[in-house]
């Protein structure tokens, strides 16, 4: 079955997760609105989507994957509905309820890294709320980041299977998010994760791992992966990483 | 079995989405922090818990659930665990992750009420953040909450069952943690909806069948059920209602 992915088309942003789990999965997907218009995908093909009237299961925001009949949104519940189907989560349901919790505190570092740069409305313009985002961001530094980071380090240390990955003995959609959220951290806030990085090995070296594996590389070597920019989830403003 | 659940014992909070769950199934469960901490509860037993060494899969933050010798962490993923075992979801698949991604999404919502009021830091007080919290909440009452309030009419409208639920033909969590959406919102802005509930019949008719189903109502007039209060999520600041 071919997957269709739909996530804004220029953006790594939450998409990135799920994109990740199908590339190492070498699923078959088609990441729909970056495809040309005039095979009935791209941008159009996303909004019909979400303003469409026949939707039964409308999704709130992209990320939303259609998988034959069925069409899923919420980062998490795409991944915790494809990671069974690909082997990236242990098959018992306690391993399989542990791997979603990480995730979703995931999703919450990450929902907590957007408003570091919108922290009083994401439909305004980073530069119309740039004094509240320079108070947000010296907290997320300060406190948030260093807490969430502590506790996924400790995760690996205390996983019983060895602290190469965060769930089980071998590789599952945990560990890729946790590659992406280190790599949107470094491009974010290269000073603060500078001074961070030596605090949490094992994080550190666990996106190492990830980076590496082939299907990662190549992925992350093709036209495929977008790069960051200034208008996803991990953004670069030298004066929100001054802390 | 007897379910343990752990969570902030003066708030209803988000620990308040798994309590219904649990009254509306007619579960055994005790609420660890809120009892005496001369039987081994109370804010201890708690503390221990998310600062205690020995734990495989430490919760991040709570609610967490202890059922048996599974510790399970994150509000949507309580309710994932424990609606099947129920009868508060639908048996197939599609049902439990559309279930989940409605779950998800209340949840979003439920951390955009919390950054209305502490748009900065959890860690400051609200009057250390009051000029940020007046644009937050400002945006969030003409933008985002009609939007989420919008979305869900919809996915009530829709429902192939009938838009007395907003999944399948019969109460499911979901329907729980809206009728408890709605009466937060109702607390922390009155103002704003009295105009907004007019908009959203379905959602307002929920809500009211959902507090008269007998175990609900008689949960909501015990002691077991905390008020709403200056430390939840769901906070009366009038200020912060004036839009």
């Amino acid at each position: 079955m071919r997957y269709e992915l739909y996530y804004w088309p220029t953006i790594q942003g939450r998409g990135e997760f799920i994109r990740l789990a199908l590339e190492e999965a070498g699923a078959d997907y088609v990441d729909v609105a970056r495809g040309p218009e005039a095979d009935g995908r791209g941008m159009p093909a996303l909004m019909r989507f979400l303003e469409g009237a026949g939707e039964v299961h409308p999704p709130f925001a992209p990320p939303f994957l259609r998988a034959g009949e069925q069409v899923i949104g919420q980062t998490a519940n795409i991944l915790l509905f494809l990671a069974p189907r690909h082997g990236l989560v242990p098959d018992d349901e306690p391993s399989r309820l542990w791997a979603h919790q990480l995730q979703l505190t995931i999703a919450d570092l990450v929902d907590e890294v957007h408003d570091s740069h919108h922290p009083i409305a994401s439909s305004l313009y980073y530069e119309d709320q740039k004094p509240e985002a320079l108070r947000r961001a010296a907290d997320l530094l300060d406190q948030r980041l260093p807490k969430f980071l502590r506790y996924f380090e400790r995760v690996a240390e205390r996983n019983p299977h060895g602290d190469a990955h965060l769930v089980g003995g071998a590789l599952t959609y945990v560990d890729l998010s946790m590659f992406q959220m280190i790599a949107g951290l470094r491009y974010a806030f290269p000073r603060a994760m500078a001074r961070l990085e030596t605090v949490y090995p094992r994080l550190i070296a666990l996106h190492e791992r990830v980076r590496a594996r082939s299907r990662i590389a190549a992925y992350l070597a093709s036209a495929r992966r977008l790069e960051f920019n200034q208008q996803g989830i991990f953004r670069r403003y030298p004066e929100l990483d001054a802390y």
